[in-house]
């Protein structure tokens, strides 16, 4: 008899269904379904990406492939000069102590951040799992190294504190033999998803109840190899998370911005213009890696205005931002990572309101005097702008006043002088002396 | 598409056959299979227990399941006074480094000993295994610690020596999480067995193409759990090793001393007298350990006398001998199991006549003066006492002489005197001086 | 024969001596040497800890003390929940590898930071020394762990780019036996200075010609014990670094601000008032510790905006200003020490006029409407302010103007308006947008 | 002031003194000193070489040597292979942990062996003390590596059972910076002396209270640089140590077989014939090193019989015989080692009657049918053999019979008949069945 992941597979779900299910597993029954509101709402995001790779800590998350992959020689000598000739990739595990993890330190950095989720890497493409999965005995976080449920304790620590709790699964394992074999016969076989992937993604979900499944690793295989429409079907018709979980996009070759729940497209993906599908933009603090990196320099780094400034315009433009941070082996947080972090939540602290359950406005942004951008939320308009106008005025052409249009700025008492412009437009007097801010917001009442 | 092996499993082979096959998977059928004779001429082989628990190297090979299994107070301690706290076992095998792994100097000494066939652990009881295999990714010799294909090296070392190489293979493993809950559901669920006790069987044949298969391991749960009847058929019908392997009685609870191929029975065990079925006895030079244990003491191993009077025990009762040694994690035979295994061969050297190929007579031991041990070999029948008689005079009381007796001693030039005893016995005079040694043979010819 | 330190001792200076040398080895001429101009003229400095203290990166650099010296609970714990019982500080060792050293990397943000020199710890309290110290064999830099010549390495690279280069350096060390001997003795004996202290710093000075010697724990035993007078008079009269070195105010128990070079008097040490003898203010970014931190957190760090305030007061009030990173035994520097180096860095660029070489001024500060720093250099007087006043007008109590007064701010272009205030004093209408500062300079010329 | 071995150098004994002492610190009047008797009784000791080698275990306990000194590609290759670049010698010394170093277990073996002394090198060449030396603070055993010290703990085991206690210690270290500088100066400046080797011989004598000071690495430069003559005229005069301790002659490029106690001459050095002073052959049961190498081989170890023919011609020559295991990084005692110790052990409980007190007899050994080698003790001869006759019949040439002569076999009840041979000689009827042995006592009573 097989395990209970093996019965989706035997007998999957085949009957008609309607839009809030039971879902067909076919992308046209699965695409109907409707993201859970909270999820739109919550606009901003952690992203965490741990594992084996922060103890080499070296180049970036892939260093597993760089080095044995595809031999990049500043990884090859990172190790010759390092190691002694013959170290694995394996033999770094042992090393990923986390003897510093404090799961209520993070949640309590990520919630003063203004984060309403948090989104972990349970499993990269290095295959080690960050839970005590049954499926990949002894390459584990609970097994070896860290000795603890990373995946658990980060996940009771973030539900205490309100916010809600997603995992990261890379599909494909870079080295996995299995996988290599399935790869060697053209994905014909399929013994790595039915002995690997698909037990621990029923795992993942049973176990921890996820409010997020943040696919990856799917782009080499089709999603029939995957068994994504099985899974999905599972989850979205019987998984204990059927009603509030959401997913992405990245379920197979070319599902990526056209099948499944939000919409990354690309890492660090950005439309140019508002997009009809909701989607998410995924970004790193530091911009060469998502994993930890010991030697990271300050100028590899997203300083504290370009973070906001991203999160205005994704938030502007309909998307969520989920923003990475990589802790290291012995389970910190750089400080430089904390700093940014604070930065924005300071700032979500008197900005918030523009942005959290907030929606796309008519119009996401224009560029008279300096660059505003809009959002929407409850018959308010907020204008949001990451240069102080030199004259102390702010000049706004897209929305139409009213006799009972009422400006504000948040985070600043009273009522601002404003005055019409023509047909539409306004120019708006902003207080004085400000506040030292990277992107201010003016709340725009009774204008359309 | 599943893998070749689990085809085994969803197409069992069913037609009736005769005795040399086609075989069914059943033991009616598997238990009339006859031993390929190379087996029962070789007499006497090699056991080698390596693997992880060489790194600790404490107690015994067992040691995983006495510190964290039945937490036997010895163990805990050792832990506590020697590795930080929360130590996994997972840990210990970057420590599995085998630098000094010489497989040619192994097989060197293998044969020097007089061994015909080696057996190595493949994978014990702790689920490591010393080959890379696919079921068991990051959990191998190749992946991590030394990273070398144990199995394979020893293998064609063996080999290229005219010695024949088996594969010791646990099926059931204490702590993986697999095989813990099919065990938690009765041995109902196989996943453990079919995502890793038959993948890995499997990939042993068809890689190593063994001549003996080795099994244990399977005592806490039927073989039909174990898919063990299935598994032979095709080992016996189909597989590339189907007429030259060997296969021990280790295949389900209540299998031992009943079904497979030759009998071990117990760990040490030895018949009373001639058994009716081919067995096989293994020991260890280290009495209290198969696997190294880097405290061994001189008290706590068989000395040379006690091994060569076992060997011929066990052979003159129709048995294999198979003799342990336990490697160290840096790959290092001990020299006091050199010494042993040096000596053996050294006695062999002249005394082999009487072992290798022989068979049982129709007497196997008698002890009037001194103990007497026969073998019989192409009509010679061969008396083995360990005791230099005080008077230089050896009586046989079995055998029936005739006019056309001879007697000689191996390894001493000329026919001895001798005089017969009333119906049945003879008096022998020995040669003086002797040859210094544990056991000496006469060869009487023209005897019944 | 004895070595050339020894002579030193053997052979004391004794002849009476004028002001700019020969010294004579007592206080009262040693008191007299002038202090290089250099040192005044360079302001700010950088200081680094490092040390084997990084490996455990706990608590502090004074980790080994509170370990097993005061066996503070925390170390203790943090002790046995993370290493093997019986696990030693010299055992850290070889796990300080500093593996990202980059001395090239270090002083180009050195130099970017506007420190004029740099000061590193070239053999803390824990005695291990950062270069290959004869007197240290096995438990300095070279022998073990990073094995480099940590203080000849950066020393070049600070100098190759026009920094000064200091060594700090502890007279005691915790739980050197030969210290320890002394010390039980009432410090009768001087084992550990003449076979350790001595031949050290006489090392230090002839290898690395060190600009600065920054002696410290000095505080058990009175000067006579370490033979101070006797290394200052070589140093003052023979060294090869006699015309440029300063040194400060740690040469025994009593001597802190009171005799020796610049005074330190304490750590962090700021005095209420102009000092009428030069000083520097030594203070870390890391409040809680001078050598690496792993759990370093943000709120226990100094932010920008305090430290140049910081250094801002010190140089008003004739001081220097040593600012403290510690160094990961890796050998990066974290990426919030690299921000805030860089941080006033660039506040010097614009603002360092008013800092470098620059003087006490008649006045330090005054406190009317926003807190005011005074400066002075070539007949200029610089008023620093770190609150932007509401208005957008400063006024300033102190300065008496002139017909030919000027008023600009640094990295403003053009000559700000002013007005007279009755006897003295005079408010100065701001420049309006302002630059984003952490302090703003106004450069008044013409008045007194 | 200075410690109490500086005195010694300070104030010079010069008076001049009969044989017993008060001693010059010169040759003349060291080499007129008597042996203590007790070490001229004890004919045989066990000599234990232990260090930081034991770690790589490669080659010998010279590794550090062939590695850095003389860069034998070897021991290049062996580091390279098996370490990353830049690994130091120091390095080692953490893995160096004796955790299962029980002393009273081997001070229960040697014991048992028959030794009556055991000398364990408490500082190799490499200068790593195996007690915690203030003179070599974390480059000994107590600071770094076992935790423990080795010296004391040794030491004490022994005693208990009634052995005799000495002390290896090397006089030069291949790479300490000061004996390097010292020599490079050929040998005028002796701060290496004086800050490591005379402190550390001192202290040494004052805890451990040695038997035996076996004096090493002498070679390289003259008596006068190392003092010698002066710690000898101290040890002899006024060392708690004064009636018992012996030393050896390594005090000195010269001294050797010339000068000091004992003579070992060179390492494993016989005399052809008998010495006219007492001396001592070191051997070691590796023959290929007297550290522990982790691939020993069998047929790189002396054999039991080898061993015991070595011991009765050394002492039937008059020498002392002292033989060397050594010990592994983990603290434990090869099996082979065990079994010829106790082989050596067995062999003198039946023999020790001819070894121990006895002296030379007039002549040592004569060879007409089989060798023979004589000892005397108490107007009995011994005539010790290690080769059965083949006609049982021993003749034996040099003994002149009486009528009073008796003859037995040690180990074997009763008179043995004999024959005399005209003038001097006897033939003797060996007793069967014999015991199985390596060597074969004949005690003559009543001949000359």
């Amino acid at each position: 008899m097989l395990a209970l992941w093996a019965v989706l597979v035997a007998f999957p779900i085949v009957a008609s269904r309607p839009q809030r299910g039971p879902y067909k597993p076919d992308w046209e029954s699965l695409d109907k379904r409707l993201l859970p509101p909270w999820y739109d709402q919550a606009k901003f995001g952690i992203f965490v990406h741990w594992g084996v790779f922060a103890v080499p800590g070296f180049g970036s998350e892939w260093f597993w492939w760089h080095w044995q992959g595809n031999k990049d020689p500043a990884y090859v000598n990172f190790m010759k000069k390092n190691y002694p000739p013959g170290f694995s990739y394996a033999d770094f595990a042992p090393e990923f102590k986390a003897e510093f993890f404090d799961p209520e330190e993070w949640a309590d950095l990520f919630r003063d951040s203004g984060a309403k989720y948090v989104v972990l890497t349970t499993k990269h493409h290095e295959g080690f799992t960050n839970w005590g999965s049954p499926s990949s005995w002894n390459w584990n976080s609970v097994d070896v190294g860290p000795h603890q449920d990373l995946v658990g304790e980060l996940g009771d620590a973030v539900r205490k504190r309100g916010m809600h709790y997603g995992v990261y699964h890379s599909l494909f394992e870079w080295f996995h033999p299995l996988y290599l074999s399935d790869k060697k016969s053209g994905f014909k076989t399929q013994d790595f998803v039915f002995s690997k992937a698909m037990p621990e993604l029923y795992d993942l979900v049973t176990r921890y109840k996820p409010d997020v499944i943040w696919s990856d690793g799917d782009w080499e295989a089709p999603d029939s190899y995957w068994n994504s429409t099985q899974f999905l079907a599972w989850l979205y018709n019987e998984s204990p998370v059927k009603d509030s979980v959401v997913t992405n996009d990245r379920w197979g070759a070319g599902c990526s911005c056209k099948h499944g729940g939000f919409y990354n497209c690309a890492d660090k993906y950005s439309p140019g213009q508002l997009p009809s599908h909701k989607w998410e933009k995924c970004t790193s603090v530091d911009m060469l890696s998502w994993g930890h990196r010991r030697n990271m320099k300050l100028n590899q780094l997203l300083d504290l205005p370009s973070i906001i400034q991203d999160l205005v315009q994704t938030v502007s433009l309909g998307g969520n931002y989920l923003l990475n941070v990589g802790p290291s082996a012995e389970g910190t947080l750089a400080v430089a990572f904390e700093e940014r972090l604070r930065g924005v939540g300071a700032w979500l602290d008197l900005n918030g309101d523009a942005i959290y359950s907030s929606q796309p406005w008519r119009v996401q942004n224009e560029n008279v005097t300096v660059p505003i951008w809009y959002t929407f939320k409850d018959s308010n308009v907020y204008a949001i702008f990451f240069t102080w106008p030199s004259d102390n005025t702010l000049q706004l052409t897209t929305p139409k006043v009213s006799p009972s249009t009422n400006v504000t700025m948040l985070g600043n008492p009273g009522l601002l002088k404003w005055t019409p412009m023509g047909q539409t437009g306004l120019n708006v007097i902003l207080p004085f002396p400000f506040l030292t801010s990277q992107a201010w917001t003016l709340k725009l009442q009774g204008v359309a």
